[in-house]
């Protein structure tokens, strides 16, 4: 638990507060307040929920909300306070075959905010740093404290949404490639599929909220407040527009994988066709002459057996020639030098 | 039949009522009732709709819908009650192949909660079980009962959805594995599809119901109870969410299926052209040489055979080296080392 | 033309009116009259013609709507009456295959219902039995006797929609057995999504008419009638909801029939290409001998033929080991036993 | 240019106005007066516009539009009048493949209707027919007029989406028949789908100018003329909800083709191997009494040739009995019979 | 910078001013001025900043988001300004395989026009080419002005949205021809995806702008100044609409190459099964008859070899007409001519 006090035109946020020093410091309504809650035993649990049921008096439904993960962003209104669940990206964790959110829990008061969650946040960890090192944050007052911690956690999508870009593309080129592994590939794009999927649902959801929170609909938010949180609805706007792109991108990478496995196989059939198309001929003749007639006169003329190798190079010729002017030894040429 | 009534201020439910108590224990507005209707012959059914509509007074459409099955998910406001339709989850009979839900109906009044449900129901059961050892939810008022209800039975959805999750990893496991029964797995992955269609269908009416009694529509549901089905709502928006990715990824499985499926038709017809491109030139030498021309000088020679064999052998080389170069046999052994 | 009219407080339903009867029957507004007409000829439709326009004066515009078919679906409302366009279901006429609706047109003014209908409605007919047994449904008003008509209607309905059910798991069985008629099966799959797409436009449209009819919106349906509209506005939901569904499923019957012919093609590929591999080396072999090379030691040597012979059972032995570790021949086996 | 005018009472329409006529006739506030303009040279169309704006003075962006074409039909109020732009269809040059619009301009004052368009208008010709055989139209006022001239617009939309069915079900035929030029059909295939997505785009664009008409939003309707433009709508509903249903059909139209063209390919990769099948096993058996070994105990026996033969004949029998069981056999004499 | 100001009643628009004038230019409230800021070093954006800020006013947010690209179409109402970002199409540099846009920043006051951008933006100098040509837009005011400038950039959009429209054809065109490089042409279909998704995306978004602005949400843009944004919001409109059907057949191009590659393998497996159908059964023949058997009754027949070759002429003769009533040769043929 870090807890944050910028007293009104002081110079320096102050900080090594305990939980004992709340009631007092959140009475002065002049003071802006930030209590970072983070826990993980059972004990900080227990902590935690007995300073927001005491000493904030929340309602009990957002402190078993707070104290739960898996839940969906959300922001709800009560008289005293804005509550809302958010989701950050974990940029270090997460690829994008493998996308993760974790939960921020954020209340808004009057004066104070308290956010919650259970492993490190960068974002606001960087909001920390910010406020250690300048107190201008702080004296726009707590909306504009939370607003700069969704921004941050906001900035924090853009490398993840970028990721997912890059990896249509490498994926575009490894199928386009085709060497080994054709199943791996489909399981990749696959993981990469519900990676994109979650990231839908995250955004939208979570556009709601913002959407929600940066048009006026809550007093909580000071109306000179609401263009930053507009700001950072804008981005998210981005991303949740980006994601559904990546959706119907990643719907075309199985047509592409699909396609570039058909031509193929088309492909190695033509190469198939041909190579039986020659020596088919060629058995049949080499066969004929093999046959064990007393009365076959070419066998017996002398420049027979090579008069038959004469044909069978025509034949093989001509077939040759077909083949070529069909197209089909030339396009095969073409597609092993695209490799 | 089961009656409850827990009387203003008493340390406990009172149970063994009979249907003719219940004017009497209804006409105290301040004592709260919760008669729960389980029924399914048809003598017990009449005797329900006796008291739906004589000791309720409830509209008969709303007793003729309790009394049907097949209904949707709903709810409908009347001057002194509220009635809604709700589904349960059956976790115990359900797989996420043949999804299944079953019906209970609700009626709330204002210090009455009356439940239909024609099987034992394992939320409603929780429920009674909680009010037995507390008196805590039935302090809070009828529609405080109602949310409990329903809270459970959204809670018991959870390890279906997580299941069809799980399923849908097997599946993708499955088809990658292509063990036998490649149609039968397409026979699951149709009911898995048709689950899941169900599950969207009946989690977006729900969904409506909640966001309709949530919402303070109803002067039925007090202000202060919203929150909590605000709460419910919220997990259902969660499961409703999920059924519409789970949706999209079924539909991915036959795409990932046709994929697999190709591949492998790919390698073997490889195999075949391989094969093929192998043994008919070497069939084509040696036919050559079983020509029974006179004049063959090359018969004559001491080594002539071996020189053939020779040369087939440098055919057989420079053919495998070729398909090695083409990535044709290295890719085909690579796959098989997949399996 | 068949005329009921229903005289305040009499315990039967009066029939055998004449058109000349209507004006002094309507005058008295304590009556509920319900005047059903039916026609085909020219001349009945130019007499129905008359009698819209002429006693009941409505709306030029209307009165060609009700005598035109190939009519959507609509409600519109006039000072005095209601104009109503529904389409019935035709279960004896119809299949899965060839869903077809039949229109209804309905008119409902203060004390009076008139129906207008090309054939013979199943559920009008039904209406007229239950209110020559019983007055009730006319007691209550003519806007409830229309709603005991929409009400059968959309009853009506359901045999059909289960029909489309029962349609998509036997074709789903037909595609997996692949017996002969493979492109029969598209035929009537193409149809089968024919009646999907119709009955979803049908309900769709149906829905928007019975929602703005249920919700109050015109002043001809009275407070007390409105929650049994809303009950008929719920079962057309579930069929909509239910078509739907059937679309989704209808185009996975593409996906399946494609796989399945997928699947059979790869059997038969294995098959052709199993076949090769053991008598394409065989051959060879054979070959090898034929030829006619004088120096070739193996030919004397005496059990040179026998030897040979036995190569050939070690190879095909080694072939068939191969086969069957790649899986590739009892997988066969497994498919076939499938059928 | 051609100006109907209909003086209150008149028993006829006068024609033969020239534009210098104008600002008197339409002073007179009880005249109904209609100027259709048509023109294509730029000469006609400069004189188009000066009347536009200076004898109408309408605005010069509408007029502006309406010299353009390429325009998406739109409706705007005007305080003195109403624009609109709408589509007709073009039956005698378009096909279900080529589906092509072409634009009306309609302005629409108290006691005038303005229409514009470059080509001959099937529907404006039409209208010109009827009022100068009867009056009927005009003594309803302009608005009434140009409700005219967009019920026979859309009423002529019809064949061709008539013809859009007939088109579906063609298609369909062909491509079961599959007779050559397969590849043809796909790019008409994909001209229909072109079509209905133009269909598709303009009908919808089209139903909001409707609505917006018919809804009584723009007070140059008088209240008794929206009942007729809501009969318009709800024809071009139809319309349009009729194309979202061949789009659905179209798109099943590759689906079906692929399915086709896939079975086709699985009976002729069946006959490949039957083929294989019974002829491989043959010439082996043939290869090996070919074998050059002196010792061959076969060779010298009297009917050693015709037992071959004998097992030869068993072989093949054999064989095709394994296929007959299979279904192989059958199945293709099913197929072949299919067509 | 370029600074443009049209001083009320004057002839000419001004120009040549610097920022230092600013003050006192914007001060006279009838005149009308246009900033037109362009920037790429550092230095200038600190200037353009500076402006920006210090003599307009702006909202530092504004003034950031201003300073950035990346940003997604927006309008913004402030108490004294409108703040839009819009994109404009960038014919020159891209094909509709890569369709990029670039951004214009706007600012509307007053009486003043402030434009931003990092690129010279064609519709930009068009519309100072033709203010100084014309004082017409400035005397209608600043929103007339910033009208100008949208109106010309959505116009520049018509020739890339053009462009996809042949980009399509062409594709198809080439799909249809097959020439080599088969996987080179889904590269570039899923690049012309990406556009279209791209395209879209953008559209949708700028549609939302100008339909906020052409709806009379904003009081800095005049009543007689709304239809003219009504209009450019039409053309986007337009453009919008496009980008969803082009979406749609983009999406058919996939079905359709892969059908046409589809089809070319089963002409190739037919070939490939007509020649062995004709070369296997001949082979066999001749197998036979090299059979060493002693007592081979026709091998010492005088015409038994010219009998052989006349049964093979028959087979091969048998099995063309075979074929040809199959209508697997004639098909074969008419494809080719088809290329």
């Amino acid at each position: 638990m870090e807890i944050f006090v910028y007293r009104n035109g002081a110079s320096a946020v102050e900080e090594n507060f305990s939980a004992a020093d709340l009631p007092e410091i959140l009475a002065d309504k002049k003071n802006v307040v930030w209590v970072d809650l983070l826990g993980e035993t059972d004990e900080q649990l227990a902590e935690i929920k007995s300073i927001l049921l005491d000493v904030f008096k929340f309602h009990p439904l957002t402190v078993e909300d707070t104290l739960e993960t898996r839940n969906q962003p959300k922001v709800e209104a009560y008289p005293d306070y804005l509550y809302c669940i958010v989701h950050g990206s974990r940029p270090e964790e997460t690829s994008s075959t493998n996308f993760l959110t974790k939960e921020l829990d954020g209340y808004l008061g009057d004066n104070y905010v308290v956010t919650f969650h259970d492993e490190r946040f960068k974002s606001v960890k960087m909001v920390k740093q910010q406020i250690r090192n300048s107190t201008f944050s702080c004296r726009r007052g707590a909306a504009y404290l939370l607003h700069q911690i969704l921004d941050q956690m906001v900035d924090l999508y853009m490398p993840v949404v970028d990721d997912f870009d890059n990896s249509i593309n490498e994926f575009e080129d490894r199928i386009f490639a085709m060497k080994k592994g054709n199943n791996e590939i489909l399981e990749e794009i696959m993981d990469l599929r519900r990676s994109v999927t979650r990231l839908k649902r995250i955004s939208s959801r979570q556009l709601d909220v913002l959407y929600r929170i940066s048009h006026g609909e809550f007093p909580q938010i000071p109306e000179n407040v609401l263009p930053f949180y507009r700001d950072v609805h804008d981005h998210l706007q981005r991303i949740s527009d980006l994601s559904e792109n990546y959706r119907d991108l990643v719907a075309s990478l199985f047509d592409i994988h699909f396609s570039v496995v058909n031509n193929k196989t088309n492909d190695i059939i033509k190469f198939l066709t041909i190579f039986s198309a020659i020596w088919l001929p060629l058995s049949f003749i080499a066969g004929v002459y093999g046959m064990n007639f007393e009365n076959m006169p070419e066998l017996k003329t002398r420049l027979g057996y090579f008069v038959v190798l004469g044909i069978m190079a025509v034949v093989t010729a001509t077939l040759l020639l077909y083949f070529w002017r069909k197209g089909w030894i030339f396009e095969k040429k073409d597609k092993e030098s695209d490799k």
